[in-house]
């Protein structure tokens, strides 16, 4: 079974739970144990610097030494809209989430180029986009709904909304993993969700909206400062005392949920996960929340430009794998760490030991 | 003919200053038009960050917008070896220069899984290694001299064996090129050579060896100490005024100077070349002191933890992919951006813009 088999029976936040305490903790003994193993491969010591502490958290993951190298990898990006556009928080009308779907089914958006760049599987699940898709390669139809309410005004999401969309996102990634595959990467469409983002991480990090908040797509002076405004409305309307799921609920958006199940879910199957940025962020934190062990399965692909992801980062205790200015979203900086994490892996099998090569450590 | 023709009938000073008379600069009204290119591409306005400025780079030296997505690329490693070890600068004895070779040959050296990781050949230039290497896979014996002289005390290298190996690296950038080669990568492998390019670094920016010495594979601070004295007496008695070829002749070695000539072999057949860390970067400067227009060719893969290697990217004014803390070498993170540099190409290829997409340009 992809999920806990009780599921149906419970209500959605017992669901969430569920899946929640089905994270299987990296196991940090064996990280520690292939930190250990990286000082016998031929190189100085530590001089791989971050590659090596890459190595370390996949053989933790994996409980492996060295980790497996990944096969097969999959980028998945999760789309919906959300009913805050109707504040003005972007230039981007709400038709251009579904644009944006056909455009990475088609092949041609970043995300597309990307993922073939490398050598990964594309899929985009549409979770509530608001307008129509048509049925395109590459694209599963799990709409839960045509798009978030405003959250300025009403809960984004109900608890059964917000639950349908963590498991759609968890069996997504146990899906993959039972078909072969060795590295997730998740990614995001849906134009308005950096306001739920920010929302989220304000939440969560105890943060000002002020401060977690960015430039999106590259909003002017004016619609930033009523996009702080509109955050702190929702805040101070959803009150406090929330717990991490009460918070998804009330101010997240549907692929955010589904991201948030797809960490959980490749937690429970102990695969390496690669997170994105500002959005991906947030989901990563509301999984951590609902979840700890799942912290010790993500990857932080890349620092986004957004103020939101510094936080979250800091936030989650995560060093992210690149600092490129990215603010795209739909998973390209995941998957633009893909070769990176995959090169990590490949040192700890490939490398000679001083061993192997007769060479003595003088380091 | 891959060199000019009557390169042997000229001083060493003034072959190499044909090689540096050979290198076409990029084009950079093209790099600015591909600016324009990127704008059209479905995604906000420059959030693609650095990626952009890359694939701007590669339309300026390919003068082409957009520009080739390189279908081959090659890993070189010039190695040699340096007299300077006798002055107790490492604790690595000079015969590891050879056994590295021999690993890298093996398929099992970090530049090996590297390369192999990124879809790159790999293959190893000896131009001055002490110690005998057996025939190899993938090796190419051009052996200059067994290794430099001690630079604390005498030049390093006479005139006419720094230009041998600059012209040894120049032939193999334009080889390369001929074969169908779209994207290089240099490497070195040769023990003591941090001191060289430290020297050498201090020279060209004229920054104190103190600023740019760092610890190589990983020295204790009296080693550090020692080493400092070492290049600070190396520089005293070569004295002041040289110009680069004089500089690198005093205080190189045999790979710098190879890696010099590969960069002007790249910049002479308007190839893109990513230059990797601390000796590379030591190579790129006097390379771009023979020949400035060489640095529009160059892509800086990563920022190494050395000292000298941020002195040497502020001097070049080039802005490196990656900053992974490593300190290997042997081209480990020219290898880790290549795929970087790579999607960049890709993305301007491949993704559809606002025109195709149906999509309004709001950013």
């Amino acid at each position: 079974m992809p999920v806990p088999s009780d599921l149906p029976h419970l209500s959605p936040k017992e669901q969430v739970t569920a899946l929640a305490d089905s994270v299987r903790p990296a196991d940090e003994a064996i990280g520690s144990a292939a930190a250990d193993f990286q000082l016998r491969l031929t190189k100085p010591r530590g001089s791989l610097g971050m590659l090596e502490r890459i190595g370390c958290r996949l053989s933790a993951i994996a409980r492996q030494v060295p980790p497996p190298i990944p096969e097969r990898s999959a980028v998945v990006v999760f789309a919906a809209d959300h009913g805050v556009v109707a504040e003005g928080v972007t230039p981007w009308p709400q038709v251009v989430t579904a644009q944006m779907v056909a455009t990475a089914c088609s092949g041609a958006a970043a995300i597309s180029v990307l993922a073939r760049q490398a050598g990964a599987t594309l899929s985009v699940v549409d979770v509530g986009v608001a307008h129509p898709v048509p049925s395109l390669p590459g694209l599963s139809d799990r709409r839960v709904r045509a798009g978030t309410r405003n959250l300025r005004l009403e809960p984004a999401m109900t608890g059964a909304e917000a639950a349908a969309a963590i498991v759609i996102g968890y069996e997504t990634a146990v899906g993959l993993v039972a078909a072969g595959v060795g590295l997730l990467a998740g990614g995001e469409m849906g134009i308005g969700n950096t306001t739920a983002a920010a929302a989220l991480i304000a939440g969560l990090t105890g943060r000002s909206p002020a401060e977690v908040t960015g430039r999106g797509t590259g909003i002017d002076d004016a619609m930033l400062a009523h996009k702080i405004t509109v955050i702190d409305d929702a805040l101070a309307r959803a009150g406090s005392g929330l717990d991490p799921f009460e918070l998804l609920v009330v101010v997240g958006g549907l692929e955010i949920a589904a991201l948030v199940g797809f960490y959980l879910g490749a937690g429970a199957r102990s695969t390496p996960v690669i997170v994105d940025g500002v959005i991906a962020l947030a989901a990563a934190g509301i999984a951590t929340a609902l979840a700890p062990a799942v912290r010790g399965t993500l990857i932080a692909g890349h620092r986004s430009t957004e103020p939101g992801a510094s936080a979250a980062l800091a936030w989650l205790e995560l060093e992210p794998v690149l600092d490129l200015d990215l603010r795209l979203g739909e998973g390209s900086g995941a998957a633009l760490a893909l070769p990176l994490v995959r090169a990590a892996a490949a040192i700890m099998n490939e490398m000679a030991t001083f061993d192997d090569a007769g060479i003595d450590d003088a380091g």
